[in-house]
């Protein structure tokens, strides 16, 4: 067994091992993570970024000595001319226009970006006949509605018309590899996109192109205008200034929220083990409330929750919201919390009509006030990722949710909070 | 029952009147039909298309007299200027560039003109806040891969790697709207942007958005470059001068054929009766081969088709491939042939194995020779319209796969072939 272990090991060790290793998108929130791991298992990387300095970020000396070069994916010379150049045997395509919020307001820069950004690699790899094994940074965004309930579905068709396809089962949880994509944001359809287009080549270039889909991730680094690193910067705001509101958007979107520190690895994993043209969820198959994570900063900040209730109907309320539940829900099973479980239940919902939540805790009252500006047109009610595909090739997840929020809360008191 | 059928038929007049009509792309193939069904129902037809003149087209004096704006869909200013000036009550969207064949070649033209054009018209109409109804013309080529028995699904595997989303049944025929898409080329991936984003946009806009997957249509007036064109060209070219020889890519494709004038037909009833948000497939409910269309092609310039066999594998004949059948499979019906059936069944397989296919006729043998330059990267196997949805709006198909064969001969033999 441990002679086993040690083989495996090693292996991980070798497989990089003075492999040429191109990194998208290096000085963004996910980048400089996955370098250090690359370069802990003796790989070479190589970064491509725009022009400009790296922001804020934990790991911001690990970039300052990859060479990077600075260009733009949109720009088909530059491409070609750094591919000449790198002959990487690995890419990580990460870099993309991330922020589903931005894309509904500027559609067409998110199509640039993203969709001619990944065109214009594939392309170079295809007329250079290079072999490279190309990792897409999909989005659990590109599955969007996902069916829980006969009530939910019920009430998704009221709010979207016919959804299309319509599920072959219900619920469709946890979401594997095979639901149905049905995007809700022009984000999320250029993912779809660039999901596509990189098995397409794998069927007939050299390119070995592999999809990993992955969940939301977090930890220090994140930028601003993230779900996340919002909240954290209200919470740090209470904590340090006694400030007693949190603005927020859509409190009940749940999601399968993971540390960055396990996704890069899952990347890594794929790279090494992952077979040609196909697809991986990445996540840690959990999955909880915005409202947990507000809640579960408060906590971790040093705030004792007694109860939430809605602030315009007082008597909707949820006594020990962060009590925690062993979840047992379609055969599936993850540590989650009494609101959590409340809500993907369907005995609780807050929304636009409630204006808010109020929580009463040791230290008084804190309000969460839902923003309409915060609000998306639409949103995928419920992520919750079936990691077993990628739990075959040896993943898993070492980062509860509370240790993310420690960690984020940690850095962001530690530097500016603009 | 008469004075109901007056009743739609006056309904159907009615709809279009005096209302502002603009068709994308007016100046191809589709575009002149459309406008003219249009302008029977007394709707106002406008044009987008790009500055130069029209093909070869039946129809080419109707769109004559058509005010049509030159431009390219590509440019932000131009789709506004257009939009503000006509202010549509419908768009039709077909403007695209549409060759899967020429896609794999010059996949960034493709992404550009089909995904930008796409996007600058629903953002324009979002951005001046228009209720129009958009029609998007989006193609059975979405669907891509089709699974139709576990020996085509194995093969297939075998062929592209795991297929993924898997079938949650099989066979998966006829293709109804809620099959999975597996597109397999570049033109496919930016059809599959439109339908998506078309719907998107009707969730959080006043677009009244609405697509229409069409199966192949065919006609007078159909370009050059497409599979149709190219084998009655080829087959008028065995009439009038005695060459023996076709050459032809992926034979065994089969493709379910309309007249391009049912198709119009079908995109008006969806502007009519279609459901906001929705997905409408349109096509024949029919089935039939590339080979199939040689060998009706050839019969109807007059050859009568004895024989056929594999030029490689003397042994592999089929006798009276033209001969009719009613075809049941998967519970469906459809007239067809001899040939079709047997390839269905997978009792027969013309590949590029053969090297080609011998065709016995009374003026002697014909020969068609598998031609690698015409086959694909990837090509849809099977596709075959489940066209259940649309037929409750009252669609209904008029013309046989001989109709159209017939008509396109009679066409082409009087101009140039050039």
């Amino acid at each position: 067994m441990l002679a086993k272990r040690l083989q495996v090991l090693t292996q991980l060790n070798n497989f990089l091992k003075n492999k040429r290793v191109l990194i998208t998108g290096i000085k963004g929130f996910v980048g400089p993570y996955l370098a250090e791991e690359i370069l802990n298992l003796n790989g070479e990387v190589y970064g491509i970024d725009l022009p400009g300095e790296i922001g804020i970020h934990p790991l911001k000396k690990i970039i300052e000595n990859v060479e990077i070069f600075e260009g733009n994916l949109e720009e088909k010379n530059f491409v070609s001319k750094v591919i000449k150049k790198v002959k990487p045997d690995f890419i990580f395509h990460l870099a993309a226009k991330s922020s589903t919020f931005e894309s509904f307001l500027k559609p067409i820069d998110f199509l640039k970006a993203n969709c001619i950004g990944t065109l214009n690699l594939l392309e170079t790899l295809r007329k250079t006949e290079t072999s490279t094994t190309f990792i897409f940074a999909g989005s659990s965004d590109e599955y969007g509605i996902v069916i829980s309930s006969y009530k939910q579905y019920k009430k998704l068709k009221k709010k979207y018309g016919e959804i299309i396809p319509r599920p072959n089962k219900i619920p469709e949880f946890p979401v594997n590899e095979d639901n149905p994509l049905r995007p809700l944001s022009p984000y999320a359809l250029t993912k779809i996109y660039g999901d596509f287009l990189t098995r397409q080549y794998s069927n007939f270039t050299k390119i070995k192109g592999i999809v990993a889909r992955s969940f939301n991730h977090e930890g220090a680094g994140r930028g601003k205008g993230f779900v996340s690193r919002d909240i954290i910067n209200q919470v740090i705001l209470c904590k340090r200034e006694g400030i007693n509101k949190i603005k927020a958007g859509n409190i009940m979107a749940m999601r399968d929220w993971s540390h960055v520190k396990d996704i890069v690895k899952g990347y890594i994993l794929i790279a090494e083990k992952g077979e040609n043209g196909s697809v991986y969820n990445l996540g840690s198959g959990r999955t909880n409330s915005v409202l947990t994570f507000i809640l579960l900063s408060l906590e971790c900040a040093g705030f004792k929750i007694f109860e939430i209730k809605s602030k315009k109907y007082l008597k909707k309320k949820i006594e020990n919201p962060l009590e925690e539940r062993k979840i047992n829900i379609y055969g599936f099973k993850f540590d989650s919390f009494n609101i959590d479980e409340l809500v993907m239940k369907e005995k609780i919902n807050f929304d636009i009509e409630d204006e808010g939540v109020i929580i009463e805790t040791q230290k008084g009252k804190i309000e969460i006030l839902i923003d309409e500006k915060r609000l998306r047109p639409s949103d995928a009610p419920i992520l919750l990722c079936d990691n077993t595909k990628i739990k075959k090739l040896g993943f898993r997840i070492n980062f509860t949710l509370k240790d993310i929020i420690k960690e984020m809360l940690e850095y962001y008191q530690t530097i500016s909070l603009e």
